[in-house]
């Protein structure tokens, strides 16, 4: 598919995120007031909140959905509804649209805007899909025979995350404390992280509930869109805890997504099929079509005060298992989803060193520490450390992208007195 | 403390769950109308929704906080305005009152009524804090030698559950489907749930939010009141699945919750300490004051059309660490708590055969199935069997009770013609 052109100028750079052929979903708020839904376009956002007002534009007839600060309540309305709303947006936008004059005084710059969280996450759930990194961690801590536990190559594993604690991009995160326990100490102690750290992973937005069991065609179309993710991760806590029952306080700090959610339809020219299988699947997780995506990713890290460093590039196209399949699993049980459920894709690595989607990784367990630009190194990340995700999916002249997912780690707070 | 008497006869009963020393807090609904905030008193409901509305009661002027089908707008008042609206409820139902024929006309039958969810659940939670269950279930999987995990002892281990999930009881569980892998097979297969079970437990509520760490005294403070939990499990998939990050769609069917809320105040007469600890806790965990309560509770398993056999009689007091405990170490990563997350105790079993809270205890595995009155056997759960947990503190003369916490098994669904 080729460049879409608009009447947006900038969104016909063959540099923006936001070209017409993307239109992905956020919430804004212009000097701290409630937030409003909006549409990027180049470097500019549809204030959509103003426009259903003014009944410029409309996802069905006589219904009210941007009047919230978050897309849930458009979600609700059903696929058929996401295909009318985006025909009736790429129309309006559209180069040689009738409608500009009546559009064009709902346009924002971007660079006036804040960007809040896009949803209200429902609840959030967590995979461990990627080969390469599942190959990684296992081998540091099992060694490389026994790399992947034996049910890795059946069964997407998964475990549930804590909604309460995901963040939009922008959203300081404080690190966390936690209790420790050195290898070759008697007893653990209650101190701050000392090996705090990113995982790069993709997160799919759950648009429609399930009531029972649903196929992973079902779960495909259930899908409504995708953000960048950062499951910042402590690993010394994680390493204490995780036994027998996964990780839990390791995980609760934050979790940063992209303030756009770019949807299943915009990527829909990008799909591509999941990696050959070694074993074959369950029929259940079977998929009949391509359900990954071909997405460029990469990660920055930038020390407080100094340049970024590109300290990661690889590809969503790495994953073992798709979301389609991923949320076919999680109904396995019978287990109720729900709209604005987000569900974290994995740590997604790609099969040689500059590929890794976690420090951890990178730096081989903090053994191998990493060079930065600048001469500095880093085995996990430091406070004032700034983390930046970035991801887009190219076209011939031009990209879909999610805009920057970015956090800075601030210092541990100060030891309570009871603590 | 000493039952407190009320103008409802039924109340002054040694038999009632709810005395005037309890009233507890539920919804209910006649007829399918939506749900009404409803307080327990005998074998009456005081319907609160109506009685607010007609100004008879009120939480705190000026607010409306009954017109939800759930108590989570009441929590967010926090303590002060939840001792105010408790005293005032005493007030008007004690013998004697100036207020009873105000009151009385907002007397609806128990009998006339169903319960649903009595609150919004936010997130679940849950551990795995009972040392003589953690013992067991180590001992079966791991040997007497290594029951119990090197952490246990020195943290309250937990995690996430699925909100979506959690159901009131009266509310029928279809077994589930899943991955299941016999010890000596190749590989899973995708079929009914063969080692359904269910798991008694307390929930504690949480009423106020979070915002950082927060002492074991605060945490205390922010508990709203409990619930009676069952936590059914699907012991065949939890095995295959559960390694390395812990139970996913082994405790996602569902989980059933008793339809009254017991607060915090009306248990406070039945505050007992934690039992004594093998090892000092962190600072951070250690309690200033008794956070335990001494909670009599059985199951009960009834066949389809037969009767029902008590399975397990135990306490609450078994635990090794408070939902006050448990609470604090959720926040200690600084994880976002807030009004409406349900933390499960983890499994409550005493330290004999007969006080086990689960099937997979009581039948060591399937190992030693289990005798019911009426000639029948049971390893695991079979279908249209009925769980009925109760739960009780028993003061002089009167119980402070939690009503029935039910749940009847159905057969899993149908075959997918896609799995």
């Amino acid at each position: 598919m080729p460049l879409m052109r608009s009447w947006v100028e900038s969104a016909n750079s063959p540099d923006t995120d936001f070209p017409l052929n993307n239109l992905p979903y956020g919430v804004f708020t212009r000097d701290g007031a409630e937030g409003r839904c909006g549409v990027a376009i180049g470097d500019m956002i549809l204030d959509v909140t103003a426009a259903e007002e003014a009944e410029v534009i409309y996802p069905v007839r006589h219904t009210t959905v941007f009047d919230v600060p978050h897309w849930n309540a458009f979600m609700e309305l059903g696929p058929d509804a996401w295909a009318a709303f985006r025909d009736r947006l790429t129309a309006l936008l559209a180069e040689g649209s009738p409608d500009r004059a009546a559009v064009e005084p709902f346009l924002v710059p971007q660079a006036e805007v804040q960007m809040l969280m896009p949803l209200a996450v429902a609840e959030y759930t967590d995979f461990y899909a990627g080969r390469h990194h599942a190959t990684n961690v296992g081998t540091m801590f099992r060694g490389a025979e026994n790399a992947l536990p034996p049910n890795w190559l059946h069964i997407p594993i998964g475990y549930n995350g804590r909604a309460s604690s995901v963040v939009v991009s922008g959203t300081d995160v404080q690190r966390p404390w936690g209790q420790l326990k050195a290898p070759d100490a008697d007893a653990p102690v209650f101190a701050p992280c000392k090996r705090f750290d990113f995982e790069l992973e993709m997160g799919a937005i759950v648009g429609q509930p399930s009531d029972g069991m649903v196929s992973v065609a079902e779960a495909d179309r259930m899908i409504f869109g995708y953000v960048l993710l950062n499951d910042w991760s402590a690993r010394d806590i994680q390493a204490w805890e995780y036994q027998p029952l996964g990780p839990f306080q390791a995980k609760a700090t934050a979790t940063t997504i992209s303030p756009w959610i770019v949807t299943a339809a915009a990527l829909n020219a990008f799909r591509v099929d999941t990696p050959e299988r070694d074993v074959q699947l369950l029929p259940y997780l079977r998929q009949p079509g391509p359900m990954l995506y071909d997405i460029a990713l990469e990660v920055d890290l930038a020390p407080e005060g100094g340049t970024a460093t590109t300290i990661t590039r690889t590809n969503y196209a790495e994953m073992y298992y798709s979301s389609a399949q991923q949320l076919a699993h999680h109904t396995s049980s019978g287990c109720p989803m729900n709209v604005g459920d987000l569900l974290g894709s994995g740590t997604i690595s790609g099969s040689t060193k500059p590929e890794r989607g976690s420090l951890l990784e990178l730096s081989w367990g903090g053994k191998e520490p990493l060079a930065l630009d600048g001469g500095v190194t880093r085995s996990f990340i430091e406070d004032g450390d700034t983390i930046t995700l970035r991801g887009a999916a190219k076209g011939d002249g031009y990209r879909v992208g999610f805009g920057a997912c970015s956090g800075t780690v601030r210092p541990a707070q100060q030891k309570p007195d009871w603590a």
